[in-house]
Order: structure tokens, then C-alpha cells, then sequence
């Protein structure tokens, strides 16, 4: 149900032709109310599409009425016209919903330079059709609509004390931080204020697609909505909401990494003993961009020669012959010298874990990335995207 | 001829069973004067090798009376016996040589992790073996002796108003800025102060090796030693012996770039139109680690897209709709928009040009780097490095 699970919204997916497969390629998702309270993050990418430049706009003053979506052209790096063509399409969705377009949210995703008057002309016609097949249970055709090289939907739902958070996320390369590439669009029926939802948007997002670093490219078209309809008529306790979307966001980017193109290991590094947060993160993130540990751990090769030489890059508080490295559990490094033989580990599951102690402090995080594959450079090199 | 292109140098290369190749593994250089100045730079990387530990030590005076080098074992995290093992190479050294041992600088390269009984034992037979076989031809034997990975040995020579400059360098893989992972020694006959070479080697090194960005990974071992012996009783202008050294550089960093591992790509990425120069290496080195544009290239697939995308992530000055990319000399992207076909680019050939104009002032620099290949993704994941 993932966008229509929560009371108050009313979500389709159609197909316009924008994907050559025939395939759903435009989404609506509607906030039906009573109260229209939205906030949203943002690549932090300076190269940014035309949709970012128009949502950032739109969500200034807290409310969305609705968001339109489409897979098939990230309307980004197409001049004046792609950006009146963004703007057409919140124009066309306002019209038929009988709102203002301001408030009205845009994604696009797809290959940057897409976005001429046939690719106009579709989304324009997806705009109404979708409006025109709106349902209280059009969550699943919404989450179909926005899959790019996705080789499944990406949903999920939390429901606790009479309100639920429920939302959908598309999303399997170009995925970085701040944020991973993606759009992901959450709802709720909990009751809140626009500067509540945004303060715990940015909390849940902080420890969840933020730490998701699969291939180290940051994309220009990343946006993360959150929607809230107030239908449940509850207001919920800020940590109790917070929590729940933090779930949801892990959740969404686990789905994310688990999907992300060509992989064929999920890899948690997890980095304790830091002396702050921010360095527990620039280590994990470091060597989740080592192509070197990265195709490692696609040889099955608990290599920590590349992970220490990975951290040696970061501007974090260590000493290099002081730290500890496990990979799936077994300490192969210890007081940064050998410790237990490479034979010792098996590196043959999807699911990989690297634990870095830097005993440099008590502070810790956990950044998600994937292996470096024949067959992610192969989507890479034989596909444009 | 490389180290022994230029007078007072002698240098010898011998197998003592470090590769299990039976190859050359252990190279030593010799200054025979007059003059013993010396300089060097080591990896940015702040895990260092034993002899990375021990070389900034023994360099710190300005004289260097020998180098010696192996490969087979990078005798890195290999603890206090790996930097008493680096030490008894330098004593073995001093001691034949009749100089004083902090006088000889150490290179190690091969596996992290690698310095064990066996390999000490083998390094310091190979020293004595070295010394034994030193020759004023023994320039080539020696860079045959420090290759790994390498498909070749790396050598580059220039002589001009009676004094010459030569070197030898290795490196395949793992090759990133501050510097490219390498072992680079020069030599030359000129007769200069180490203060002289010191100045010499930084300006070099930051135009030629700091730009090599193969793959993002900076190593643990990389060292470039420049050694003087006067012995032409020429003192070249610092400009000249700047040129002459930076052009020996460059020629080296070239062949490491050509030599990459599993490359299919020479990518010349040369950004100009930037505000500093620090802005042009900025956006030339995220373009160069962005692994989306390294796999189009593989493909041959001039996705402009992928370039802004990662210039949008860097802090240099410039307008994401004022930027024009070129791939071998086709505009493909003008201020930020479509321009020429990407049908009409050719990019078949190993040699490739991006043209980055970022329009935001009057500097540039060029980054050199490859493409992301199957058989980067093989080599690094079938075999432990």
C-alpha cells in the first residue's frame, strides 16, 4: 500500500510511454486532508534538475497538496524549457485538482538531458491520466510507476497507536549521499505541523539514506517527501513519530541497497570506538568508495590491508596501529597488524559486515554500501542512465 | 638506463624468491658523488609502511647515500618486527656500503600485511646480493626488480648542456593523488643542494604524479626519491632542472597511467575556464573517481550527464548552466545543456580527452585517470594486492 496506507491519501501510477517498455512511468500521490502539512530534503548535488529547483520552491511554506512523479527523463541539464516543462506539469496538476500549483511537488528520474516536447507531451498526459485514476489504494501502481533500473517496488508501513507512516522509494544506482540517488515519498495520518515533520524528516534521513553509499556517485534529482493528512485526528509524540519514520527510512534503504545495480554483496560497515559521530561516518564512508575494498569483497577476499589504507585518507582521530577490523565476525586485524588468517573468514552470504574499531572514543555509525561487480560495470557501460 | 642514465649512480636488480615468480624483487641505487644530496615525498596517507616511517627519517638531513627497494611485501601493519626488519635492511645496507645507515632509504611494495621472518630473511640476502652486483648499467635490471602488478618496466630520461636526468618508476594499481601509488626513484648528475632538489621534486611531483588518479585509492608505500651526485660538475638554472624533471615526471606518470590495471581507457580529464587551480584539480579529480563516468567510458558512451553530476559536487566556482563538456573534441554540452549528438563522438580509441570549461576564470590543470573495466573489476578481486 506503501503511500496509501495512512489515512487521507489517495495515490495511482500509469503508463504514458515515457519508458520504452510499456511499463508505468507516471505517478500522482494526493493529500486529501483535512490538513496539508509537508516538508522535504534535497540533493545536496550543486548540479541540481529542474524538478529540485521547483519543489525546493514549492515546499517553502510547509504545504503540498500533492506530488507528481515520473521515471523515464530526469529533466535535468535541458535549459528554460525543462523547467517551464516542470512547470507545466504543476500547472496541469493544480487545474485538474483545483489548488494552487504552488503547491504542487515535482520528481523526475532518469537519464540527465531528457526532457524535449515529446517527453513534455507524455508527462503532461500522465498528469491527467494518473489524476484521473486516483484510489485510496493506488499505493502499489504509485511505487510501480517511479522504478527506474529498480528490479522491484520499494515499500514499506509502520502503524502504531492508531497512526501510520507508510511510503514508497525508487532507486538502485547513482546512489550517494546526501542523499542516495532516489525519490522516496512518505505519508502519514498522524496530525503535525509542517516544522514537525521537517525536523523529524531530517533526523530520520540523517541516520538512514544518508548512510547509504552504494556507489559513491551523488545524483541531481534526489528528493525525499514526507506528507502528512492529519486523519487520524492523533498527534503523536515527536520521538514516538520520529521513530517510526526513522523505521520507515531504513527500511526504504536497506530495500535501496539491496537492489542496487549489479551488486551481489550487502555490505554494513559498522565503525565504533570514534571520537565523534561525523568521523564514525567519514570512515565508513571512505572505505565504502575504496573500489579496492570494494571488488575485494566481491572476490570474497576479507582484505583489511585496503580498509586500513582506506582510513588512513580520513581526517578522523585514529592511530593506524591501533585498530581493529572483523569482517563477518572474525578479528583479522588486531592493533592494526595481522591478527586471524583470511582463510578464517567466510565472505560467501550477500550479507557483510565490517566492524572498524578506531578506540578513539565512544561514538559509532554504520554506513551501508555494496561490492564493486562485473555486472555493475557492465549496467554502467553498456546503458546510459 | 634510467637511474644509471646519469654519472655517479650504480644500481643492480636480483630475484631472491619474494615474487613467487622466480622475478627480479629486490633493487638497490647507489650515489657515488661527489655530491650525496637527496630529497623526497611520501604518500598523504596517514597509515604508512615501515619504510615510508623510516625513509622520512633518514631523508630529513638532505643526504642519501643508497636506496634500496622490494618488492613482494609491502611491510605495512606488519608491527614492530616489520620496522625492525626495515631497519636491519638499512644497517645491512650501510654496513656493505661502508656508509652510515641512516644515510639509506627503504621501498616496500607488494601486499599490506606481508613482512613475516621468511620475508626479512629474503630482503636483506637480496641487499647482499645487490650490492654485489652493482654496475653503472644496472639502471634497467633495477626498475624490472620494483615492478608488481606492472605489464612493464616504467623508465624516462632526459640529458641537456652536459647533465641528465633519469628514472625508473612502478605502479599499476591502487594509484591516487598525494601521490599516484608508486615507487619512483630519479637520479641526476647535476650538481644542486637537497634544499634545491627538495624545491625541484614538490613542483614537479604536483603537476606530473598528484594528478595521476587512476582509481581513487591512495596507497601506503608510495615514495619518490630524487637523488644528486654533481658528478657532471654542472649547476643547471632551477628553471631548467625544473623543467627537465617535471618533463621525466610526467613521462613516468604517463606509463603508470597506460600501465593500469585492466584500463581499457587513457583519460586526459582538462578543466579550464576555473577560478584557481585548486578548483580545476577539484573538479578533474571528482570527475576522475566517479565511478558512473568511469564505467561510460568503458562503454564509450560520452555521458555529459555523469560529468556535471559529479562537478555538482565539488565547492569550486562555477554555474551548473554555464559549464561545456567536449569528449574528443565534440561538444556534446553547452552552458549546461544538449549540444552535439552523442552519435557523432568516437571513443573507440585507448586515448581520451574531456574538455571541462567551467566559463569562472582563467585557471586550469589536467587529471589523468582510466576507466572502470570487467578487468579492473577482476584483477582486483581474483587476487589479493
Amino acid at each position: 500500500m506503501s503511500v496509501t496506507a495512512a489515512r487521507g491519501f489517495e495515490a495511482a501510477g500509469v503508463a504514458v510511454g515515457l519508458k520504452s517498455t510499456g511499463k508505468k512511468d507516471v505517478a500522482v500521490v494526493v493529500n486529501r486532508g483535512p490538513r496539508k502539512a509537508a516538508a522535504a530534503v534535497f540533493t545536496s548535488n550543486r548540479a541540481q534538475a529542474n524538478p529540485i529547483i521547483w519543489s525546493r520552491q514549492a515546499i517553502a511554506d510547509g504545504v503540498a497538496e500533492a506530488v507528481v512523479l515520473n521515471s523515464g527523463g530526469a529533466n535535468c541539464f535541458t535549459g528554460s524549457f525543462g523547467f517551464q516543462t516542470t512547470h507545466q506539469t504543476a500547472e496541469r496538476a493544480a487545474s485538474l485538482l483545483a489548488v494552487s500549483s504552488g503547491d504542487i511537488l515535482v520528481c523526475s528520474t532518469g537519464l540527465i538531458g531528457t526532457g524535449d516536447e515529446l517527453f513534455r507531451a507524455k508527462v503532461l498526459d500522465g498528469v491527467e491520466q494518473a489524476i484521473a485514476a486516483l484510489s485510496p489504494s493506488g499505493g502499489d501502481a504509485a511505487s510501480e510507476a517511479i522504478m527506474t533500473t529498480d528490479s522491484r517496488p520499494k515499500r514499506a508501513v509502520r502503524a502504531q497507536d492508531g497512526w501510520t507512516v507508510g511510503g514508497m522509494a525508487k532507486g538502485a544506482g547513482m546512489l550517494a549521499p546526501g542523499l542516495a540517488t532516489m525519490l522516496v515519498v512518505i505519508t502519514t495520518d498522524a496530525d503535525l505541523t509542517s516544522l514537525e515533520l521537517d525536523s523529524a524528516l531530517r533526523r530520520a534521513t540523517r541516520v538512514s539514506f544518508d548512510r547509504l553509499d552504494s556507489d559513491g556517485c551523488m545524483s541531481t534529482n534526489d528528493q525525499v517527501t514526507l506528507l502528512a493528512s492529519g486523519a487520524s485526528g492523533i498527534r503523536p509524540e515527536p520521538f514516538s513519530f520520529t521513530s517510526a519514520l526513522t523505521e520507515v527510512c531504513r527500511d526504504l534503504a536497506e530495500q535501496l541497497q539491496s537492489d542496487a545495480e549489479g551488486a551481489s554483496h550487502d555490505i554494513a560497515i559498522e565503525v565504533v570506538g570514534a571520537a565523534s559521530e561525523t568521523d564514525a561516518v567519514e570512515v565508513g564512508r571512505s572505505v565504502a568508495r575504496n573500489n579496492l575494498f570494494k571488488a575485494a569483497i566481491f572476490g570474497n577476499d576479507p582484505n583489511w590491508g585496503r580498509v586500513l589504507a582506506a582510513i588512513g585518507t580520513t581526517t578522523a582521530a585514529f592511530d593506524p596501529y591501533d585498530v581493529d577490523v572483523s569482517f563477518n565476525g572474525v578479528r583479522v586485524c588486531t592493533a592494526g597488524g595481522p591478527d586471524r588468517p583470511r582463510e578464517d573468514v567466510d565472505l560467501t552470504a550477500r550479507a557483510t559486515r565490517i566492524l572498524i574499531d578506531l578506540k578513539s572514543g565512544a561514538d559509532a555509525a554504520t554506513i551501508l554500501t555494496n561490492d564493486l561487480t562485473h555486472e555493475y560495470v557492465h549496467e554502467n557501460s553498456a546503458y546510459s542512465s
